[in-house]
């Protein structure tokens, strides 16, 4: 039994890492999708970017949460180089961040997630981030579906996580 | 202080609220941000839907939610007759649910919303429905983020809600 003064709440963080692991397989399936020459060079819409650069956006994002859960730092650095327009480069980078989300989210302190604090885009508590991070994730990659139509190729089932 | 065996979680209900109806005021603007003739016309990449009928499925599973909150009937019914391909008519079904989502999710009991039980998509607890229908949401709306782009017009702001 546990006792706290925490308002009632919906979400376990074992829930919350099955949802964004979730999410992270199907955009996963969404890169390997892409034809390897569209993916850093096709867009639906210009000026939209290509998706292989919206993922590495993701994958960067992921990183600042990461380093959020590891050390509450928040600051944000933009990346100092281009990403490399390459796709095992990008699904290594994406495979390396699974398990460290695996490791760091069940050890964060509820009441912590649950508090605000300065980030770098405001007064958000770490859950916000993160909430906003996997929501970034699910809008692009609802993008990357529009391109993959336009590419004549069935997307992934949504809803298999 | 409150006392109960469930485990500890990080999103209250009022946050959950919050969270939703954020998404569904900015999906709101993304509605109106359509020019009239395309929203029920225009699709970015055949045979993709319009954004128009994209935005009646999501209010359609909003009505399902809020008949599995005040109910616990988690049936499905598909629509009985086409909706209309009218914006005034989805933003009036779009506004009525505001209040009532407002007024449904506050009462919601937690045990019973973290319970699974049988669903219409399988063995899935309430709250993992509601979670559903918001990514669901997202992922169309992120779509529709593309539809704008390719008619030339520039989209709300994703981080505004």
């Amino acid at each position: 039994m546990t006792i706290h003064t925490m308002p009632a709440a919906v979400l376990t963080l074992d829930d919350l890492l099955t949802h964004w692991q979730g999410h992270r397989g199907l955009t996963r399936r969404v890169i390997e999708a892409f034809p390897e020459d569209a993916l850093f060079s096709f867009t639906a819409a210009p000026p939209m970017r290509s998706f292989g650069e919206l993922a590495w956006e993701l994958q960067g994002l992921t990183d600042y949460c990461l380093k959020g859960l590891a050390q509450n730092d928040w600051s944000w650095q933009p990346p100092q180089e281009p990403d490399p327009k390459d796709r095992s480069a990008l699904l290594t980078a994406w495979d390396a961040q699974t398990p460290r989300l695996a490791q760091a989210l069940p050890l964060a302190d509820p009441e912590w997630l649950m508090r605000k604090q300065e980030m770098a885009w405001g007064q958000l508590s770490p859950l916000e981030t993160l909430l906003y991070a996997i929501d970034n994730e699910n809008h692009h990659r609802g993008q990357g579906y529009v391109y993959l139509r336009a590419l004549g190729i069935e997307p992934p089932a949504f809803y298999e996580r």
